[in-house]
């Protein structure tokens, strides 16, 4: 797109949405980067870098002056503006603090006071809030008189004295409404309210199950601090729901604009865990060099039942690992789901048994051989259910992400207990060519 | 919760959100469901239904007269309804039609005639539109006027005399304007119109990148023809950033209220593929056997090698799916990311090539063996990175997601490739004891 004319760049960058310039930013190779950041130079505001992904924002910000990136945090609303300097290193973070206007900076400075990830991150403090007195005319009269309030609110918070939240009004209520009628008529009194401290995968799932598209976010005392906007939460919604994928196996964030070094460093410390894990299992393949050294088949058909276990063990943990994520999985129905679970594992089990019994028999006319092999796959299949919902709810239950350690726990299991089971058997009931 | 006592359990559940509702009849046990259905009977209107789970939802409505599942469906808006019929069976979904009021059923009958996952399905009829020549005032005096207005709707579209539109206005930007201002003046007219055949997911990537509240579907004319709000899209964003995993695994739609049956009958079938290619794994060892005899401890080593390719491969699997799912990789990228891949797993390899490589001669004393060993393994990683990034792009290419089918490909590969790799080179080398 960019060769050296940096003013064709700047007119076709124009026109566009701050979204898609900051995934143009993104698509362009690193080395690319700074000369169209310096062709479109103006255009690159607040809504572009809250866009941006992290690590493309990172590099970038580093470029920047910190009276630029303070002017850019000035224009956006707390929540976004926080997200950007939240995620800066402490020392550019400072400058660029330094660099604001008192009144943004003390907004910023609590909000960066809350946890990482929790409502008091995500929450914008801009907000309409009004009194339980008026009525829907003072409203109006109020919006339009103002000049300095936000014009990003989709429901009005109607508060008492203690400025503690008592009823919240859609916009289209109000507007359907006649003047007269007291708010307090109009306002919805039960409303969802998001505590400062909760955290925002809690914070998503509320959004989704009530269908809120924004919500009042309460301080400790009850008080309304701030409202959070669904637009910022569709955006979780859909992190915390891939991330899982990735943190199943292994990738850590799993972004690809993720330095490459950080990549490798949090995939291969996951790969030398599995190592360790693999290095188990074959220990115990190494119980069996004898029989194998005598009847080499067993090698070749071991693979299959450990194989099989693994793919049965990974069905069921994506299974539970999103039931959990989701809530649909509690203490009211653990027991049901492990039932269910095994009842599953025996059916596939009872299935693979046949076919690979069957199957092998066909091929190498060694009954006990057969037998061994398809009462291996049912073992290691039960193996593989029962494993695979009790390893992430008991991490779950340990407070343990169940998406991040499960897969270890579960293919370690159905390694050992596909192996173990096979070439045991064999040794017990002495199978031979 | 419920022991006989219908009306306690009435009095208690009368006070929920109709999402709670729905989550206390998913967590109560299935056999117990028709009690507590008969004890709250009233409570379980429209809202609790479209909230419910779709296989406990179906069962529920079976066990409803055709008229009472009609009631409860007039009282949507026609988005809600439409997810509640189109799941239904097609004679039963007759049968509630018929059941219906003309209108409701002109308008349910009409969505149900878009495809599935669609945004014709996802939208609602009702949606406020007004001409270009209107002022504010006239649009406040609009809304106050009319009865069979809905309530729900978060910005107003502005339409053209053919009924395209034109330009769309928050609420708070009109609660904030004088009377007299023209709506083409508060108005903006950059937005992003929905066409009616678009894909949910194409439509949920929309709704995340351009932060939006409602969005304006048209038809293929141009005009509009209903809103989609994003409180329908998050279910979606979950849902369909959810489903890789369980795709990716295998476990098909991977619901826990699914019925076992046909839980059993997804999962197994993907389990037999996976048997397949297990099978041709093991072919490969088959080709080695006179060597495992003569030389046991390769049969120990080998899954070594196949599981860390395995492990390697679902990683580069896992973000590729995840970026092509998010949009983050298309063509314009496609090149650099194989080559991102490849140098993490050449590092990677590296790493564990030297790690296996040491180890297995510290404990061996086996010089061929551990650098065929150290070999295979960074083989198997490059071929692992290769097969994570170039098999799921092809198949987004060919239109097949790669969160279905690309799981199958990499593994076989690794195993295959591990196998070959270190007992390949243990041949060709006469590694022996």
């Amino acid at each position: 797109v960019e060769e050296g004319d940096a003013e064709a760049a700047y007119d076709r960058v124009e026109p566009l949405h701050p979204a898609d310039i900051a995934d143009l930013i993104e698509l362009t190779p690193a080395e690319q980067r700074p000369a169209l950041v310096d062709a479109v130079g103006s255009l690159i505001d607040g809504e572009v870098l809250s866009e941006m992904n992290d690590w493309v924002r990172e590099a970038l910000i580093e470029s920047l002056d910190p009276h630029q990136v303070a002017g850019m945090a000035a224009e956006l609303d707390t929540d976004d503006a926080v997200a950007i300097i939240g995620d800066m290193e402490e020392a550019d973070q400072q400058a660029v603090l330094d660099a604001l206007p008192p009144d943004d900076r003390a907004a910023i400075e609590e909000a960066l006071s809350y946890p990482e990830e929790s409502a008091g991150r995500l929450m914008q403090r801009e907000l309409i809030a009004v009194p339980e007195h008026w009525t829907v005319g003072d409203v109006l009269d109020y919006l339009r008189g103002g000049d300095d309030l936000t014009s990003d609110f989709w429901e009005i918070f109607i508060v008492d004295p203690g400025h503690r939240p008592v009823g919240t009004c859609q916009l289209s209520w109000i507007l359907r409404t006649p003047r007269i009628v007291s708010m307090t008529d109009v306002m919805k009194r039960e409303q969802t309210l998001i505590p400062v401290d909760m955290d925002q995968e809690e914070v998503a799932l509320r959004f989704q199950k009530y269908a809120l598209i924004s919500a009042a976010v309460i301080d400790a005392a009850g008080r309304l601090v701030g409202q959070i906007t669904v637009d910022d939460i569709v955006h979780i919604i859909s992190e915390e729901a891939g991330e899982d994928i990735l943190r199943l196996s292994g990738a850590g964030e799993g972004d690809i604009n993720e330095p490459i070094r950080l990549a490798v460093r949090t995939r291969l410390s996951w790969l030398i865990v599995n190592l360790a894990t693999a290095i188990l299992a074959s220990a115990v393949v190494d119980m069996f060099q004898a029989q194998i050294a005598a009847f080499a088949l067993l090698a070749v058909l071991m693979p299959i039942v450990s194989g099989m276990g693994g793919n049965a063990g990974t069905q069921t943990l994506a299974v539970v690992v999103r039931a959990l994520a989701t809530n649909q999985l509690t203490d009211s129905n653990t027991w049901w789901m492990v039932a269910r679970e095994l009842r599953i594992a025996a059916a596939n089990g009872a299935a693979l048994g046949t076919v690979t019994g069957i199957g092998s028999f066909l091929i190498y006319g060694n009954a006990p051989l057969s037998l061994v092999f398809a009462a291996a796959m049912v073992i290691n299949n039960l193996a593989a259910g029962l494993g695979g919902v009790i390893v992430p709810l008991t991490l779950d239950r340990f407070r343990v992400d169940p998406a991040v350690s499960s897969a270890v726990f579960v293919t370690t299991l159905t390694d050992v207990m596909g192996f173990f089971s096979f070439l045991g058997l064999a040794t017990l009931f002495s199978v031979s060519p």
